[in-house]
């Protein structure tokens, strides 16, 4: 048996699975906030997980953790997990003297493309872009978390293709993040709704203009992402994550419409068939923590 | 000993090289034009690395060819090889026909990729950034070739960056493409010698303000093309070759200008240091044709 926990900015979800990847137990919790805090939310999960399971933190065949941030995977180091308080924990290190076992620490959109990828049985090579208050994708190949040479690969948000368009918190101007994702809907679209994007998506049904206008540019940048992926790393699946996923069918039916239209007018993007290798993570299915669980595996 | 013939638009490159990767013996003959002249080519190329090696066609570990276009590298066909007058033709087949033994058949950039990877002595990632006609990069992991699901990873010519960019072949507008390769320069900046890029850096440097303007969106296009691989992949080396790649350390020194300014107004681009990771290809080494002697080993 693996234990995974997500650690994320309001809530942390941990998982145990068997041999088969199989969800066995799920627990979730609320994060605490700040260093010892989050040290203290991943101890109670392995011990609410222990109990439901009657297995000590050294029974399982491996812990890992998903957490935010810039993670250094080698030495369980964690950075700039700006909404969980931490500036800089040695997340690893304190966690193995206090469980008494070795844990494996994973950046969180990193581990989500492995529990994406085994949850839904795919093969080859899948990107799991994550729509949350920014944007990311996180890549596996063959089974394998792909890290790249310095651990930012799949950082697309960031990649400007407007000259013209907004400024982005990376301090460059037009990047994908500006228009696909959480933080771009609610700097476009100011609602008290705690989920901007469905604020928006209603107010575009309804036919405001300016809605529309935003939600068409949503789509656009995530069409943008996909392509992206497609023409560099070529990856045959890309799995919709995060926040924003939670739109739905509406959101696939939005992307899968800009990219038909691009086919029209490029028959080289439409030899691409690029809508159909986009999909939904399913609704509601704890990919990050079970990816966290796998992420001692492999 | 193995063969690596390289078939250009105009010219043709075989070498052979040895156990160790280093160049024994070299050829260059003038490309025929059609099916039946390039499949010629190819074995007129080995019949004269033949000569001096003293070795027959059965004699070599290996022969890998690398050719423009669409090749399918399990079967050795190519299709859309345009300057070579190829629509489509079973290479690889006819080949080992005519030579009584089998050949490996590569697309011309990712055999360069792997011939630079070698010449250069480099580990980790790589990408080698053809600025031919086209824009398109070979993506080499560990020592091998990523090829990615459907073939065409390192496309990354054809992602665009400017809404209100210039029209691409490929039918979308503002494709890094069209700023950045050399069909690029020659719709920019018309001009009678053989080697248009020279005579728009030779205006550049004269003060020409429309040159020293397209140069400037030469080096931002490179520049974009080395963010897309750094932040997708995350290669550790992006190599300059191809045409272009004539142009030296001043085309390397404008890329590495346009990057470091980014920098300063990006901490994040900063902290990448995309600068190092970019250089160019030795000039005047068969890397194309190092890579084809090669692609059967690897």
């Amino acid at each position: 048996m693996r234990l995974g926990i997500d650690i994320g900015g309001t809530k942390t979800d941990a998982v145990a699975v068997d041999e088969s990847g199989d969800l066995r137990q799920r627990v979730r919790l609320a994060t605490g906030f700040g260093h010892a805090a989050v040290v203290e939310t991943a101890v109670t999960a392995v011990a609410r997980i222990g109990e439901l399971t009657g297995l000590p933190a050294g029974g399982f065949d491996s812990i890992g953790i998903g957490i935010p941030g810039m993670v250094d995977s080698a030495s369980g180091d964690v950075a700039h997990a700006v909404n969980l308080g931490v500036e800089r924990l040695e997340l690893g290190g304190e966690l193995a003297g206090r469980l008494g076992v070795g844990v494996r620490v994973e950046n969180d959109v990193k581990a989500a493309a492995l529990g994406a990828y085994h949850l839904l049985g795919l093969g080859g090579t899948m990107a799991y872009l994550n729509l949350g208050t920014g944007m990311a994708a996180g890549i596996v190949v063959d089974g394998r978390l792909w890290r790249g040479a310095s651990g930012i690969a799949g950082e697309i948000g960031h990649l400007p293709v407007d000259p013209a368009g907004a400024l982005c918190a990376c301090g460059q101007r037009g990047c994908i993040e500006t228009t696909a994702s959480g933080s771009a809907i609610a700097r476009q679209w100011p609602t008290d709704d705690p989920f901007p994007a469905r604020a928006l998506y209603a107010a575009a049904a309804a036919g405001d203009t300016e809605a529309r206008v935003i939600a068409g540019r949503l789509a656009e940048g995530i069409a943008s992402a996909v392509r992206v992926l497609v023409l560099t790393v070529d990856v045959e699946h890309v799995v919709i994550g995060g926040g924003l996923s939670h739109l739905g069918e509406r959101l696939l039916s939005d992307v899968h419409e800009v990219l038909e239209e691009w086919g029209r007018t490029s028959p080289f993007l439409a030899s691409l068939a690029l809508p159909r290798r986009v999909r939904l993570v399913p609704e509601g299915s704890p990919v990050a923590a079970l990816g966290a669980a796998l992420v001692g595996g492999y």
